[in-house]
């Protein structure tokens, strides 16, 4: 049978569980997932009769990063509020969203978002918005992945909707994406501090009954934790466990602040943690316990939160401080492993989506959702270990070639799909109008 | 006069002490230093006449960047040693310095670490290492400044050399470069552990002699204090203030490990420490009290370290991290305010080379030494106020085009003195000896 894609003469890091490596490698694609793996000589024939073969010399093929936790449209108000603690800073950002989101102005803030995360080799981004119809929208307009639905807030919102909206909402998107093989449908209330415990139930559900994933923010300050214990009378964890929320189909955002019977509760359930390193030394929100969650088994995935925290979408540097962040802080250079973190912004991410069997590693059946990464590079040569050098040396802008079920989506650093000019032009335009309403 | 160069319809940021910025400005470069500064409508006759003129709409222009501490010939071990505590790593990283180290490939390693470096945005580096003369030679191919000079270490070292070689060699530099506008003379000891008191005062000495600068390792980690404080009774900073080597001629990398009174030691004597946040983090080293040392009037300037404990040369990042790091650690949004991190990478570096009155800010009469940040990319898109955005969102790859001197060194991302794919290729054959080296 007659290969779509061959890709050859790369350095292969599978990210599959027993680390693979190929120094000279490839893999074949037919009908969007990979067909075959194997040494670079081993794919002469599927080559000689491919409808595209890429000669991926002075590259390292490894899986698509998947991003657990974003708000690509936030891209929107990318440094608009500045140097705040993270409730002040909320409120500022909810002023701004307040005035400015629509389906429009979300969509161009997601395609913004999702452009941004797909040239630097993300093809699978969980997302938390408003309108999270337009959040697909956007992921199709580039050509990746998005792991979204139905967003929960006890208050008006931007939205301005109700309980029953909110429900009608995530229905319909369960109906709509329920059975798309781009689309990882979810529920995503916003927090246990803006959403009471029936309505996170309620969400949980609708999810449930779908066979969606389940999503929200949690433990991300200590106010957040002291708010909480005083609501409800237990931490954050200890509570959303209560309310029977966490098990494999549900993914934390920050979870920055744990005790350690939280972080046994974690690993207990099954639930997966987002750690975004990066929002969370901005915001001052503190260092999550990194490697006590890994140690106790937890599973923990990797995000970028917002362009608003961040202030960009930059999963290099997420990986980069998943490494490097804790071994600092608690002076113990074995603190997190370097395969331990390039596992959390692949296969951990995949758990997040439950899709570990189609994402997250280069192997046979998969999806062919990979990026071909540039090791010829100033700040990048010599290279001696291609796990290392991902972690460690690798920029975004090393990221040459994206594609996601065999489909090319980035070439040579530019989106194939989309006219991103446009779309800097168009949010440039609304640079004003987005001053003026924290103003 | 005829303009050499004009560049305008740039966003300035111009890093002086007030702050200023010029939403639509632009300079005039007259024998290398900067003439005049303006409004783009204020320049079109000196535009007019000039000999090359700039259209840098788009583009923030800024100073260009002060990297405080590097060792840029170490990119040749780039990776090599990986997840080991600073003590373990550097045996590690001797042992492969010694069997690999001479002038020529010396040569090669600074001059892919230089290239690095000013593809980046750095426009003047102080550089410790073996071979400075190399070093030199490496920087001026490429077309930058560089501090550098004598380095000292008591063993016999790479180059197996006694004291008085030492010295002669220290002596030497100065002798041809104590004139040189490109390079800021200083000798270098590699720290209190390494260098005995008398070498150190030794190393001084011919430093003050020659009216030059002084940089040496200090407190990096705790075993280091621990190691001084066994050997001598006195605590890192205290050994040497009572050696009398601390005042502004000084530069201090890492400064990790510090109490109170070491802090105002700093600030009494006017030595910089130089904040090297990606190498702390990355061996493990700790987080220096960066607020602390900024309250009590520190001068800290920000360094990369060298790239086997980065693994790159990569200013922004270590820019990013000193303005969020700090938030992170100790739950402060105000820890370190945007602009302070702006000044660490910038007048703080420039103050650290004893030439705040050369570089380190756009201002007339200093060199017109300066770089041309892209602001249209899909990752920093929109902008709302400029020193946010160079601090958080900008990358290194965002760095367009560079000058030094008024003259053009990197255009269009590609360095315009040297080819530095045969230094890849060169530093590329050299990697099986460098690996075979720790085998």
């Amino acid at each position: 049978m007659t290969a779509d894609l061959v890709i050859r003469n790369a350095i292969v890091v599978t990210c599959d569980e027993a680390g693979t490596v190929l120094r000279d490698g490839g893999l074949v694609v037919r009908g969007g997932r990979i067909a075959r793996l194997g040494q670079s000589s081993e794919l002469e024939q599927d080559a000689a009769s491919a409808k595209t073969v890429v000669d991926a010399a002075g590259h390292i093929l490894m899986p698509g990063l998947v991003n657990a936790h974003c708000h690509a449209a936030d891209s929107l108000f990318r440094g608009l509020v500045e140097d705040l603690p993270l409730e002040p800073w909320l409120q500022k950002v909810w002023q701004a969203e307040g005035a400015i989101l629509n389906p429009r102005t979300s969509h161009l803030g997601s395609v913004l978002g999702c452009a941004e995360l797909l040239l630097s080799g993300v093809t699978s981004v969980m997302d938390m918005f408003w309108y999270p119809v337009e959040t697909v929208r956007a992921a199709r307009k580039v050509g990746m992945r998005v792991s979204t639905g139905g967003f929960f807030f006890d208050g008006p919102g931007v939205t301005g909707g109700d309980l029953q909206t909110r429900i009608a909402d995530a229905e319909a998107f369960f109906e709509e994406f329920g059975k798309a093989e781009d689309v990882f449908p979810a529920t995503l209330p916003h927090g246990a501090y803006t959403v009471g415990p029936e309505n996170l139930k309620t969400a949980r559900e609708i999810a449930d009954r779908h066979g969606g994933l389940f999503s929200t923010h949690a433990a991300e300050t200590k106010a957040e934790q002291d708010d909480i214990r005083g609501r409800y009378g237990s931490s954050v964890i200890r509570h959303l466990d209560y309310l029977d929320l966490l098990d494999e189909k549900t993914t934390l955002a920050h979870c920055v602040h744990l005790d350690d019977e939280e972080i046994e509760i974690l690993a207990r359930t099954g639930a997966t943690v987002s750690h975004n390193p990066v929002s969370n030394l901005k915001l001052a929100s503190g260092i999550a316990r990194v490697p006590d969650m890994l140690e106790a088994g937890v599973n923990v995935a990797l995000g970028t939160d917002g362009a608003i925290s961040g202030n960009d979408l930059d999963m290099w540097m997420a990986l980069r401080l998943a490494a490097t962040l804790h071994k600092g802080a608690r002076q113990s250079a074995d603190a997190v492993s370097t395969p331990q973190a390039l596992a959390m912004a692949t296969m951990a991410g995949a758990r997040a989506l439950g899709a570990e069997d189609r994402i997250g590693s280069l192997e046979t059946g998969k999806f062919a959702d990979m990026i071909l990464v540039d090791i010829r590079r100033p700040h990048a040569v010599p290279m001696f270990d291609p796990v290392t050098h991902l972690v460690y040396s690798t920029a975004k802008s090393d990221v040459r070639h994206v594609f996601v079920g065999g489909r090319q989506v980035v070439r040579d650093g530019v989106l194939t799909l989309h006219a991103i000019e446009e779309t800097m032009d168009e949010v440039n335009r609304l640079v004003p109008r987005i001053a003026a309403a924290i103003a």
